[in-house]
């Protein structure tokens, strides 16, 4: 089998690249380790950027985003039994768009499929060859039978412990990383949300996260320890915690009910650089993960992917390498600083084990200094609703 | 003898002190542990927000801090080799004045003299008594003879390490504190300073400060170890060593010259609450102190003056206690922002030796953002100028 672009992982990065590429004629394969059933089963982020919109719109992808994506025009900071509000649309002109990133995979899925695009799900074993010569393979086995895919080009697009990265020859990437000593306990269950904006909320007790899908099923998260158990955590337990560290009006407006997901996921800042091997290209989380603080991970996934897309379409469409050659490059200028903004936003609102009590003052200080400064809230929210690509 | 208010230490927040208290009609004496030409040996600070200059102007001693104080609109921020220029006079219409802390003690002292107030310098074992209490006192000996002051109140404006704080119960305050593992070694000499403005400048090798006490005396600093020797720095590696943490084109300005003081400063962030204790009051570094980085602390101690001189002129004026009452609440509403300011700045600017790659691509992520953003030039730029009383 041969391809232009072969695409690892059929998450919204590969997908995304892969609707992207066919707009502009370019021929895609996507290998996916899992099945299909099981990506669309993983709960993940649900804010959605303008500029991510946009790029959903160009893919041709946005019918159902319209129809049901929640606009909003604010989120709340909460600290201790206070609340502020970041007024997006006043501060920065722009609003976010709640909209669960597993609909968004869903889309993408079905817009591949009504293209006629090939995606190969269970692939076992992928593996990366000579992406740094002229012509790149990738091989796997499908029901125990050895694959191959010849192509000019692929895409990493395969998340933090997919094959990509881990392809690369030690020593060709420089790493940075910091695990934070906490992790989030997650919660999904068909009750309408106890505000109709996002609560991002500090406490001595450690954060929580008052988050939504829809109008009828919420998503919560409380700070936990990076190495709990989850079967100690009953959803009485959670809800119970959950109200502890809101401000008494969230915390009265919380209606509680069963658990129809519940998980624990760690914490981590991580970048890769550079984003290019060759003919091999990361983008998404297989290059850098983000603290799911301010929601960044998907919208920056989506920026990588815009830079890549360009890079590609313009080296088959104008024959120029500009766009590739530049793409780790720009792509990085923009992932380092939503790196900044979500470390900043974890660093404000969770509890550390090793903070004494000035540190605690100094977050304290910070929301303070955002009630009163226009300017302070102007920098979150031109952060949250994403930077210009 | 008997006053209205005891002031304890002639250091800039006692005097202005004294001089707002003169102009309202409030008797006051100055208690100083050293000698005045000690008091007028000390080098500290030289960045007076807008605030701090009209507090000296309502004072009556600003005729030689207009004639020869430095108007600043801007100062640069530093990075590896760049240079980032904050334009204070467009992003908040204000700017800053350079004028000594010395000049300013020295302004004072001339204007208390001049008003034939009393100062008893050399006054030792300075004591505090019965401030809990109608009548507070305060005990001191001069040459050996014991003395007492009867006064209605006491004002604590003696500095980290005088008397008036250490005066109080135990568990009668409580403390915040960060201790950072580094000092700034500090050079003040008669050459001309490299740049017109400031520039602090962060570095691979460490934090740098070029500033400057006039267009011919400069005023500089490097960071180094908390328990370096001093001898260990002849005048040449000093320059060396600033010259190598400054980018280019403002290396290439640096004068050398011989020291005429050199000094290492531990760096400390410190805030002790609440500012009362009965009749005693806090004020200045007696009761916080910040790093030095933005230049904060003697326009706190100004700004805590303010309130409290309009609190005792309330008392004495207007027969209200809502002045003095409200006193610590106030201050301490502003210190925070300082302290959080201060902590911010210091933390962005200076190697830390925990510091992994991650965190040093943090401090350049946030300097990159600030290059790019106006709304973090502009949260940066309120706080250098001072945020509002």
């Amino acid at each position: 089998m041969r391809t232009q672009v072969a695409i690892i992982g059929s998450g919204p990065a590969g997908l995304l690249l892969g609707q992207l590429l066919h707009k502009a004629g370019v021929e895609t394969v996507i290998l996916e380790r899992k099945s299909k059933d099981y990506v669309l089963s993983r709960i993940r982020a649900g804010v959605l950027e303008q500029g991510t919109v946009n790029l959903l719109a160009e893919a041709g992808v946005d019918a159902r985003l319209r129809a049901e994506g929640l606009s909003h025009e604010g989120f709340a900071l909460g600290f201790a039994n206070r609340r502020l509000r970041i007024d997006l649309k006043d501060l920065v002109g722009k609003v976010v768009t709640v909209y669960g990133q597993t609909e968004v995979t869903r889309d993408l899925m079905a817009a591949r499929e009504a293209a006629g695009l090939v995606t190969i799900y269970e692939a076992d074993d992928v593996a990366l060859h000579d992406f740094d010569g002229a012509c790149p393979r990738v091989t796997w086995t499908e029901s125990g039978r050895a694959q191959e895919l010849a192509c000019d080009f692929i895409a990493g697009c395969d998340g933090f412990h997919g094959p990509s990265r881990a392809s690369l020859p030690e020593g060709s990437l420089q790493t940075f990383e910091r695990v934070y000593p906490f992790g989030w306990l997650g919660v999904l269950a068909d009750v309408p949300p106890c505000s109709h904006e996002l609560i991002y909320a500090g406490h001595d007790r450690g954060f929580a996260l008052c988050s939504m899908r829809s109008p009828t099923r919420s998503r919560y998260y409380v700070q936990c320890g990076a190495d709990e158990d989850l079967s100690a955590w009953s959803d009485e337990r959670f809800w119970d915690e959950l109200r502890a560290r809101l401000d008494p009006e969230a915390a009265a407006h919380v209606v509680t009910g069963p658990s129809i997901e519940k998980s624990i996921a760690p914490l981590r800042s991580f970048v890769a650089e550079p984003l290019r091997f060759g003919r091999l290209f990361l983008a998404g989380d297989a290059a850098h993960i983000v603290p799911p603080t301010g929601a960044k991970g998907l919208n920056l996934a989506a920026s990588d992917v815009h830079y890549l897309a360009q890079g590609f379409a313009e080296h088959y469409g104008e024959r120029s390498s500009a766009g590739l050659d530049g793409y780790s490059a720009r792509a990085l200028a923009r992932i380092w600083k939503a790196e900044r903004f979500s470390w900043w936003m974890t660093s404000l609102l969770h509890r550390f084990a090793d903070q004494n009590s000035f540190d605690r003052r100094m977050q304290e200080a910070e929301f303070i200094y955002l009630e009163g400064s226009r300017a302070a809230r102007t920098a979150l929210a031109e952060n949250y609703v994403g930077l210009p690509y």
